[in-house]
């Protein structure tokens, strides 16, 4: 008999956003059973969207903000204050993101001074935990940026301020902490990370994601450079190593800055979020819970939204479908960790560039024949 | 709970026969839960496969004979013996088939004459029940082949036979039925038939199927003309009309002469064969019907399999779920009419091209979805 139903899905890349598939997924439950009660759970994945997720999740408010775009263009932005009053959300795509520097992509000239921004107003607006999604940034500067909006200052030998940015860090020779936000000591910061990559190296921040924020082959080499000589100067100042680090590549190494300078922690997305909307609480009572995303596969499970999902509910024993795109080969292993089955949305054999125009009709009925099935079942 | 599951499909047209289809999802039934006992029905569609179908479902042998092809050569055909020893069923398709006569399609030239054979085999057999399915013919005689087999003399102005073919039929001047096989009156003969077209006309036999059987458009006159004569001997000689008979059209108007010279009926395939397996018997103490086709629609439901399965299951209060290739749009009609709940095969989106090439294990993996799925409420 179902009663309660949560709707925990992620996106589905390049069709539909996980708010959206929560809003289709409940239509399609209440169009046949009124009766089922359904809590939506928007997953995001750090990137654009993030905050509206969490807002959909958790109530709350957007806190608007003028800040500072990559290129230190003024610019609106936002970030989310959740109903608890104390914990705030930032996408930093809304203020360091790759679509706000159009054509001008240069991740030698653009900074998250932006993203540090939205953090200082959380934290003057009394926030004590800040979750900061870090997906889609158009910065390669170590978070730098950042830092400096902060409080911190970054130096040259000559003790002046450096251009706060990828070029800027090669002249970085020692920072000036004294005058950060006090306020951070008091705050908890976690930073949504779903990659494992180092801060620098061929697998690091510029040569992994410096292409797709504008880099080519001599500009990588410099970025890359940049990066190892902030690590070392972060060695030398504080005694940390930071290069080795999984995570530290994501956001052109932001989360360093974050975690040196800030106290941060990274956490995977999905963790972050399950938690915040105190999802196992959400769990007692319900009877399914519905996931999904673009494509699922038997191979590339860590980080999945399904599989996230699926580890907690099975902990108290509620059963978990999965409704998504396309259905990879061999996702037995997927049955294993707490998925109970597994349906596509494709009802017709055509391909993708057709499927995707109707994919919001096609979950629709999907979801519809799947509470249509299980109303046999209720007795 | 899930304890007997009834697994009565349709063939998936141009991919999978209904036998392979009742095999993949009682598989994929047993791979998730080997205790569910399965009763498997698949339905023929009157065609090739007719009779393995129905020996599939209900017990029998296959009967070996040789009879005259299209042509009036020589080939080796069957039909299947039911368990209770009294019941035969032919498909046409193994004595008159199109594929028989490959390349040399002619329907001026080809007869049902060893259809007629295999009836008068299972006669002598001691049967008092044929079923005949007629899809896939190669003729348009009006039946005059079979009847000839069975003992009536087709004649001229002269009194000489003429050819039993959909040319001969332009000499037909009246026929002799004192020689027909006495057996025949104790014999219930089902022509299993699911169009309504006419005999003759532009909805009848020649025109409408004519030209899949190698008809051009000279010859489909022809042959319409011959069969409007052969309705007006009919009529002649034994007062009967069957020119705008629906059902009459199909086979090449085979159905007319086992009507008029063997008393035989026309019934739905679906009914015949569900009469047959006693399946209303083996509704009873089952929870749940797995039917299924190579796609569904809401336009076109009548004669359909799912339809017609769940037509009776719902009388009996057992729930019926299709598991389709295909599904069109519109179909909100289809659960007005007793299918619970409808679930494609497809999970990716590719072209049917290649969808195809991966039909079974696809069949396969949504089957054991469903079951993955049902197994949630089995407590």
């Amino acid at each position: 008999m179902l009663k309660k139903i949560i709707i925990a899905p992620d996106s589905f890349k390049g069709t539909m956003s996980s708010i959206e598939v929560c809003n289709i997924i409940e239509q399609g439950i209440k169009n046949i059973n009124p009766d089922i009660a359904t809590i939506k759970i928007p997953i995001a994945d750090g990137g654009e969207g993030t905050v509206d997720a969490f807002l959909t999740a958790v109530e709350g408010e957007k806190v608007f903000v003028k800040v500072k775009d990559p290129l230190f263009r003024d610019i609106d932005s936002f970030y989310g204050l959740l109903q608890d009053g104390t914990t705030a959300v930032i996408e930093m795509a809304a203020a360091s993101g790759l679509p706000l520097v159009g054509e001008d992509q240069n991740p030698i000239l653009t900074s998250t001074f932006g993203t540090g921004q939205l953090l200082l107003d959380a934290l003057e607006h009394g926030c004590t935990r800040i979750i900061i999604g870090i997906g889609g940034s158009a910065t390669n500067d170590g978070g730098i940026g950042a830092a400096a909006a902060l409080g911190v200052k970054f130096l040259d030998e000559e003790g002046l301020e450096i251009p706060l940015n990828g070029g800027g860090l090669s002249r970085l020779h020692r920072f000036e902490i004294s005058e950060i936000n006090p306020k951070l000591k008091n705050c908890e910061i976690l930073v949504a990370c779903d990659v494992s990559n180092p801060l620098y190296g061929p697998e690091g921040a510029s040569y992994v994601f410096g292409p797709q924020k504008g880099a080519d082959d001599v500009m990588m080499k410099i970025l890359d450079e940049n990066l190892i000589h902030y690590a070392d100067v972060i060695y030398k100042e504080l005694g940390i190593q930071v290069g080795e680090l999984p995570g530290t590549g994501a956001a052109g190494g932001l989360g360093v800055a974050l975690m040196v300078f800030a106290g941060a922690h990274m956490k995977p997305g999905i963790d972050i979020i399950l938690d915040t909307v105190h999802f196992e609480e959400a769990l007692c009572g319900a009877d399914l819970v519905i996931t999904g995303e673009g494509q699922i596969d038997g191979q590339s499970l860590k980080g999945k939204v399904p599989v996230g999902i699926a580890q907690r509910a099975s902990k108290h024993h509620v059963p978990v479908i999965a409704v998504v795109g396309d259905i990879g080969d061999d996702i037995e292993s997927i049955y294993n960790i707490g998925i109970n089955a597994v349906f596509s949305t494709n009802r017709k054999s055509i391909p993708f560039e057709s499927a995707k125009m109707r994919c919001r009709n096609d979950l629709l009925k999907t979801i519809e024949s799947v509470i249509r099935f299980a109303s046999i079942f209720d007795v």
